[in-house]
């Protein structure tokens, strides 16, 4: 079989490989692959042959059989806005993680398609880029349908709030939640309220529900004392001002953020209380502005980097046929003592 | 022509199409699109048929023929290090611009690469997500092969120092740069030194260009008065030290960043010099900080959002067939006059 039979109407290509797009350019494997890769200089007329011989055969590099497999890509999915996205440093660190643990062996690529990104287009970009795995972050929803055509392992980022076997890596958000008010009680606070994150998110549902499990067990009520926001700074604020409205005796807030504990601390200071002797003040994830702002924030830490590192083990390890261990790894989350609680 | 043909091992398909995943699988057209696009419910046994032949024939969706080209993607292709993509709200709102002027005509897809992103890779995305167009961001070198191979339409966000016919959308950086120090000089500043960018990074060199050719007309000299930076907050402060050992007698400093800036700032107060009395500190980008710190910055406006939009309307009008006008588009920028000059 020569290159010239592959551009007959009649020819036995299911799915064309490199070797039929060098017969079809004439030239030797390694030149088309270089080509393909555009690794290393090839000339103009090789390259112009090679690639139209990869538009003619509609040649797609696929997925890498096992032997060679080093040479796929990890893609991770981030499904959030941009103008979320480019600003929380959580991104920053969770993939500082992932790559880490990477190493050189795969390459991340990471696709932020928007919480609106249709996942025909994204499971078409996965299918390309032949990733060997996906990492999903951010996904309200089922994409799964679409993700599962790539054919890929992939791994949540968070725990799922939808219905789904898909496995995931999180912090322990409602175990975090509890550690904190629990602390908040020793210190001999009663009135403990909770500024929640959203109802649609994981981090939302499971602090809450860490709140409301600790201050259960305690025999406290919780009338007027939980709200909520949307994680930013704006909105713990307006939360922490609707709680002062609701109960002036309260005299604690468990915030599902560092950046709403911001917030709450400016709504503290212009109703002239004091952190921590009128009001305590706890944030949660302990991101860089925890120990900038004044008081600095005592705050309940979630690993992020290490959240990084185990989904990437977690993928590459399932990429590698390792059997799963149940569907969830949770990490530990631990309560960082500051001057705001 | 029916499916059974085509699993069989002479067969006429050069390029897989969906009516051939369609007929392999022995499922309407319709049905194969739906599973594709993962857009509507399927029956288990359509779906597991569809996914079937779509890996047996190796089918990929192809760039939409110009009928339908509204179907397709925009890729934005970022090639820097997490650490800076999710930190510098620079891409925050150039995407936002971009995002805007596409509307909900085409999707923005963004894929984040690293410096060290492997062009064969990045190829095989856009091809499998079958982009209709490419943004190339921060790319540092000649990525241009491996992406003509996509055969669409590239654009870079800022002026490419590499050899290429790549068309570019910028602000105006060397303009800028000169306004700035004109008016330095206007204020009768007399020692202007310089705070410079990468001189890898056209910010670093066309903004140096710019600060070169305004002294130079002003028959001043530069000895001992330019320094680099790397655009962030500490490489500021480090330059703005070293310049202040060369030549104690500086009264003025163009920064190539609102960042580096701060940095200055800090260095002089450190040493005691008050801005601007002693020493005029002007910024470069207008980014949200230069608003927030103390003496506030007159800084040279970058208008990033506009550059995004203008870029997304660049890249449709090359889509849609429309002959370039020349290879660059250069954006104005305005000098804002705020406290610290």
């Amino acid at each position: 079989m020569n290159g010239r039979e592959l551009s007959a109407p009649s020819c036995t290509v299911e799915t064309p490989t490199l070797a039929h797009v060098a017969a079809l350019a004439g030239v030797s494997p390694a030149t088309a692959s270089r080509v393909i890769n555009g690794t290393a200089r090839v000339s103009p007329r090789a390259r112009s042959r090679v690639e139209e011989a990869v538009q003619r055969l509609g040649y797609v590099r696929h997925r890498a059989a096992p032997a060679d497999r080093r040479s796929g890509s990890i893609a991770a999915v981030v499904c959030e806005d941009d103008a979320r996205v480019f600003t929380d440093q959580f991104f920053a660190r969770l993939f500082s993680g992932v790559r880490r643990e990477l190493g050189d062996e795969r390459e991340l690529v990471v696709l932020i398609v928007g919480r609106s990104g249709r996942w025909g287009t994204v499971a078409e970009y996965l299918r390309g880029g032949r990733a060997d795995g996906v990492l999903l972050i951010s996904a309200h929803g089922a994409p799964a349908m679409a993700l599962r055509q790539t054919g890929v392992p992939v791994l949540l980022a968070g725990r799922p709030l939808w219905t789904t076997p898909l496995p995931y890596v999180d912090a322990d958000n409602r175990g975090g939640a509890r550690t904190a008010v629990d602390y908040l009680l020793k210190c001999g606070r009663q009135t403990i309220g909770t500024i929640a994150g959203p109802p649609d998110r994981a981090v939302g549902v499971d602090r809450l529900a860490g709140y409301r499990a600790a201050v259960g067990d305690a025999g406290l009520p919780t009338s007027g004392l939980i709200t909520y926001g949307d994680l930013h700074q704006a909105s713990g604020e307006h939360a922490m001002n609707r709680l002062l409205d609701r109960r002036p005796d309260i005299d604690a807030v468990l915030c599902a953020s560092d950046q709403m504990a911001v917030g709450a601390l400016r709504a503290l200071r212009r109703t002239g209380r004091r952190v921590p002797d009128d009001v305590a003040v706890v944030g949660f994830d302990d991101s860089p502005i925890a120990g900038r702002v004044r008081p600095r924030l005592t705050t309940v830490r979630r690993p992020i980097e290490d959240m990084g590192v185990r989904m990437a083990r977690e993928l590459l390890g399932r990429i590698a046929g390792d059997a799963p261990v149940g569907q969830g790894v949770v990490l530990n989350t631990k309560l960082i003592i500051r001057d705001s609680a």
